[in-house]
């Protein structure tokens, strides 16, 4: 079976200048994700992989090169779900972990777990706890400093003395990938530095279930699969759940791409969950696997633009691009659907 | 219009010589929550009210008295949701809180709140950041012994000693609250210390949007209302997503009862997303008003026993009870559904 990999940079606006570097780093998430698949990872290993090559990055809000927040630190959330296990872990306003994603991994691959005195595992994680178990698992801890990039110390100067009320969510560089493995199961991952001048242990859809983060791996030769990701104004990916609204419509829908248009317009734009927020602000990306072996590979976006990247694993180079709301529209009011199409059979 | 509100002290083992303790709290808080409505607060401050009570009394493991994580602190878990704006407002893993309920309907009823540089209002904080709002905001806050009461002190040594794996699961009592008000507006609310011997950083469904509440106030001449707050395995009321679910099928049945009872069944109980789960321990606390006014409080729970109680503006005095599952029947794998009906016209 083809595996393929899907990352995306987020949804915001993407100054011109930046497009390449954006391309760049997609297409080097994707070599990174399918390097994962070809040495027989699963899916969920692949979107981790593919996510620590976007945190790692400073161009992006998630790992290092994160937005501050007030008190002018990297407070990251992050998550990951198992479309195999249906599984999902979490981490939401962590410092001084490298990569959240990887801890996300950590407590969605131990879920299952045994527990002495029939404990739990927890799913989400968040601050110090967060932090302390990171360092226990022997994930990667670093100081505050080395998260925070020069850009992202600059931008949080500019603002803290900003005083007039100009709009400034412009930089929603949130994370993501979508994959699915040979043996036909998805993943899907997200990771996140959260809005700008965010309040300290604040916690977006990035961390959240249903949110953030959907998969669902149905038997291939019975019903479809499906695997998404989401980006934007964490709060109202919250309230409209995006993650699962399009993981759930998109399930036995007759066209992906008619549906995933239809859910972001009704159950985003329209959502009477956001009947008092005027620009809705957000974007997806979605994997979506026939009954028939049909794949798609989708995003949408109701931000100016969005910049994604994907291969397959019968590719050789990776491809990206930017994809961008039409000019005459006003971002937060349309949605922009762009995607392509693959087989996931030999 | 009458107004209603309901309250639950968790669905776990209550043993059977607190029974009049947990009644007696149930009825105090239904008559807090009432004094609010009888004075011309929304549904949203009587839930509040109702469960501040709940969580200042040592019994419940919220607020003060709630269970102890491994590092032996209190961090709480609360989330409130209001039906008439469809917001919500949650804080997890919060230390120091005297009420973590009223930071909960803080971060609620400010969601929409013009922030300057076009800020967006933060729904869910955890940790230190949620700590450090709650003191800004006038919230009060206390130091960390005057949350631990002794009970939970000698639980947690206990427990803290034990190397056997016997299955200690049996403190849930969560705490929450649905009411209607006059103006037909409902509000649910939730509180939790978590899992005894929870990790640090540990959130649960008890801050979790969609997970731990849900409300909804349609216009009560067109369409039904609906209140839920759950209680149980946070883990597991993430995954499954059990107070919205129990909402969207609940909002146009023909029978609320006969609804509750099959969506914890399917979509708890034989929740695919739980398939690897033996005993699936949950309860919710539920207010369904229909369009023809007719109200019903129910509470459904797969754990052997749940405490409820519940109060009628008309009413002088507030009921309470503790509902058990049938002594044959295992907790875990049956729900035992229960319930009063009421008006809510004059």
């Amino acid at each position: 079976m083809t595996g393929f990999i899907a990352v995306h940079c987020g949804a915001g606006q993407h100054t011109e200048k930046n497009y390449n570097k954006y391309n760049k780093l997609s297409r080097q998430a994707c070599r990174a994700g399918m390097q994962v698949l070809k040495n027989g990872g699963s899916a969920l290993e692949a979107v981790k992989a593919a996510v620590i090559v976007l945190e790692d990055d400073p161009l992006t809000n998630a790992g290092h090169g994160s937005n501050l927040t007030t008190s002018g630190v990297v407070e990251a959330d992050a998550s990951i779900m198992d479309g195999k296990t249906l599984l999902y872990g979490g981490c939401g306003a962590v410092q001084k972990v490298k990569n959240p994603i990887a801890l996300a991994h950590n407590l969605c691959a131990n879920q299952t777990q045994r527990l002495p005195l029939g404990l739990i595992p927890p799913s989400l994680l968040v601050g110090d706890g967060a932090y302390l178990h990171a360092k226990t698992a022997g994930l990667k801890t670093i100081s505050y400093k080395e998260l925070i990039s020069p850009k992202a110390l600059k931008q949080f100067k500019k603002y803290k003395k900003l005083l007039d009320a100009q709009c400034m969510n412009d930089r929603m560089d949130t994370v993501g990938a979508v994959c699915i493995d040979d043996t036909g199961h998805v993943a899907s991952g997200c990771s996140s530095g959260g809005l700008l001048m965010k309040r300290p242990g604040r916690v977006g859809q990035a961390a959240l279930y249903a949110s953030g983060v959907w998969a669902d791996s149905f038997d291939v030769e019975q019903e479809s699969s499906v695997a998404v990701c989401t980006t934007g104004c964490g709060e109202h990916l919250v309230q409209t759940q995006l993650a699962k609204e399009i993981g759930i419509d998109l399930k036995d829908c007759t066209c992906p791409t008619t549906q995933l248009c239809n859910t972001i317009t009704e159950k985003f734009l329209k959502s009477r969950y956001l009947s008092n927020v005027q620009h809705k602000l957000g974007g997806a990306l979605v994997l979506h696997i026939s009954r028939t072996g049909e794949g798609a590979i989708l995003w949408g976006h109701t931000t100016e633009s969005m910049s994604v990247g994907y291969m397959k694993s019968t590719d050789r180079k990776a491809k990206s691009m930017i994809s961008q709301l039409p000019q005459d529209i006003r971002p937060g009011t349309s949605v922009n659907i762009g995607g392509t199409h693959f087989y996931i059979r030999k």
